[in-house]
């Protein structure tokens, strides 16, 4: 090799030219085992940056030291799809002067591609890295350190960013083929210890649940789906990430055996769940944004029927050519959902942010079946609601919701819920759940909002949605 | 599919947005049996556009009904790899009234990169499409007509074009993957009867030799290979489509069975030797910017370890990523080569064009070892020569020339020329080549070009290389 980028963080970060006040960029493939943006970061506040814009594909708990660096005045703003655990709950009582700016997922690649979102470094993670700068999140070598599969949140980052840095726990010789990152949008590669732990990937939101009012939603939605029109050779399908949407999978798989109908491609995070069903060929191809756990990050790594796409490909509004344009059914959880069918997936009841936009009003608004799945009650907290605590998801883009004690339909949709009654679902009003609801818990206490906006929510189209307000303890 | 991108060739032309004095844009990957440049400005004709400049990856004996256009007025400048037949003929007769622009493959993708060539509409051929627009040159159901393999050359005009018809014999259902040419890049999608005669992608320069003299050249540039410092494990090639480069692959393969010897990658141009050493484990990797004939195209279409990669990530001069900057060997043809070791690949000694820049150049200047292998006469006319008729590779990128007669090393390089003459190569100053072709032919008289300017060469970082004149009968 006689050119090379290959060199230390600092001097990745020196050749940058970042000066005080940039935007640095990070993808979230790792979710909770995440090790770049704090490794990162840490090495910006030692070399002395200040006021630095960080912008992720979305932050959790593993980033709470973020706090830090947000007192020290390193980071002074962020633009994330999500946030969790203690800097959530900071940012949620006022830790940063500039509200957070969320962003669904292919909102924030729509951003990106149209400049709105400016990214002057991104560092970016992946499992390979030749020193070209090829880079993967599937492992190339018997030195592998990690996997993370898709870098779907990362294609964009690397495609428009003015300077690229990778960082890699594996430099592998040239070529690192498939490549997800073209050699020819990276600037430098750094070799580091480790980008991330991959036995982390499925935590957060993902998980397996073994809840029995979990496994009663979940056949609830595979008869709202199987019933609704939409269910017939062709198909296409996202599930999210909550579990009784995972679990819905389960019920579908039985029914396609049963009639003999095979879905075209299942799309979005994609999860050991529908690995399976491709494998069975009850999925023909697999269009993955992100890997959600182990299984689907080894399938991707193995099978070209299994592909990876960015989050422009994934959900931008702005391109006709993305995927949620072919989509037809999409199951989604919520926070909270009210009589206008508007969804929160962002802030909890108690008004401290604790979730993430992810692609949900993405897929919500361009599927042509989207499916909310959601208990009537978590505990003494009502998920149907006279009003979301925060706007997340429009209405008009929700067909269904899926309650425990019935199936509310979206007006606009006359057609789906005639379907669905004469298939002999219990089909309600929803204010009628959410008055079911009030009845059960009361009327809740109004939460203690503060007058600092500490977030702000971008709708897919670069409109502010919605605005959250600091707590006050 | 609720929205679409799928209408005929005239109305996708109209919502292009495409005026008179545009440029528009083709690749070349169908070779001799392209018919989307002639389907396309026949309708262009049709729709009354003249003025336009047509922007190829290259051009070739089937693209002779251009010469109508040109005379119409409809195409009135060409930037273009290489020109061959009938419209080259005419064009070196002055046929134009601007002078043709000829690039290097990896010139043009840093053209189209850097805005200096700017594409405003591109019509790119391929075996399958989605209705997104996702693209490739594999093909993709029981329906499908064509294959060409790789779109390298097309990847950059998707990426940078303002506006990107796919012009496809295969529609298929979304999603169609692997994909090459991403749906978000793609505005229209046009269905026709033939993108191209698959069976024609081998013809043009490429051909398998069983000329003795081929086969004596093959042998001796395996030996400089073998014998210059770069044959050890993990090296990498390049060969080019010359009968004698394309053989000697035969006598390496031999070399690296006997000293167990494996490459790393070949890349560029692929062929089915190149297959075949790879699928025997001799070659890691397959770097394709190119699918020279039906094998390697069937190849490209299975493994995940044969990649695709655009002319810029092939061969741009800008890019420290392009992996030219990783090539140990390229083996390359000649229609001259002068004392000064200035090859020229595009006009022959009739002062006609009649061929291509390709990758000529990028190869030779990047690669760590550049063999030039050609006889010293073809027929009455010699190819060593005292000054190139155009010089297309500047000599100091060109290290050994192979001919019959013997092996001269560039004097920028004694340490090759020590190693093959420790090897008994029989190694000769290139002057005495020259003089020895002088002796047998005799002075030949002055070619009679004219005054006007038919072609201009720029090299590939961007600056004009050299002029081709009007050739006067």
């Amino acid at each position: 090799m006689r050119h090379t980028k290959v060199v230390t963080l600092e001097e990745a970060i020196r050749r940058s030219g970042l000066k005080d006040g940039m935007t640095i960029s990070f993808h979230h493939h790792f979710r909770g085992g995440d090790k770049v943006v704090n490794l990162v970061v840490a090495k910006l506040a030692e070399m002395g940056f200040k006021n630095l814009h960080l912008a992720a594909s979305s932050l959790s708990d593993v980033h709470a030291p973020l706090i830090e660096h947000i007192k020290n005045g390193v980071i002074t703003k962020i633009s994330t799809s999500g946030l969790r655990g203690e800097l959530a709950n900071e940012i949620s009582h006022g830790l940063m002067k500039e509200p957070v700016v969320f962003r669904s997922h292919g909102g924030r690649g729509s951003a990106i591609a149209s400049g709105e979102l400016h990214i002057d470094v991104a560092f970016l993670g992946a499992s390979s890295c030749d020193e070209l700068g090829n880079a993967s999140g599937c492992p190339r070598s018997e030195n592998a350190k990690s996997i993370c599969g898709s870098l779907g949140y990362a294609l964009p980052d690397a495609k428009y960013a003015d300077h690229v840095v990778i960082l890699t726990d594996d430099l592998v010789p040239y070529p690192n083929v498939p490549k997800s990152i073209s050699s020819c949008d990276v600037d430098s590669v750094v070799v580091v210890d480790s980008v991330g732990d991959s036995s982390k990937i499925s935590s957060g939101a993902i998980r397996d649940s073994k809840n029995p009012r979990d496994i009663l939603l979940a056949k609830q939605a595979a008869k709202v789906i199987i019933n609704s029109g939409y269910f017939k050779e062709g198909f296409s399908i996202q599930t999210g990430t909550g579990g009784a949407s995972l679990a819905a999978v389960k019920y579908i798989r039985e029914s396609m055996l049963e009639q003999g109908i095979h879905a075209s491609f299942a799309l979005g995070g994609i999860t050991a769940h529908m690995v399976k069903l491709h494998e069975e060929g009850l999925i023909g191809k697999l269009v993955d944004v992100q890997s959600f756990d182990k299984v689907a990050a080894e399938s991707i790594a193995k099978d070209q029927t299994h592909q990876e796409v960015s989050a422009v490909e994934y959900a931008s509004a702005d391109h006709i050519g993305s995927a949620v344009h072919a989509l037809d059914i999409v199951i989604l959880s919520a926070l909270e959902v009210d009589v206008d069918f508007n969804v929160n997936v962002l802030v909890g009841s108690d008004g401290i942010i604790r979730g993430a936009v992810g692609g949900h009003p993405d897929t919500a608004e361009d599927s042509a079946l989207s499916i909310i799945v959601c208990p009537l009650l978590r505990g003494r907290i009502p998920c149907v609601v006279p009003k979301v605590t925060t706007l997340i998801t429009p209405g008009a883009g929700v067909d269904v919701v899926v309650t425990e004690y019935g199936i509310a339909v979206n007006p606009g949709r006359p057609e789906i819920a005639e379907r669905l009654a004469a298939a002999g679902l219990k089909i309600v009003d929803i204010h009628d759940l959410a008055a079911k609801a009030r009845s059960i818990i009361g009327e809740p206490d109004a939460l203690p909002f503060g007058d600092k906006v500490v977030g702000i929510v971008m709708d897919r189209h670069g409109k502010v949605l919605d605005e959250i307000h600091n707590i006050v303890d």
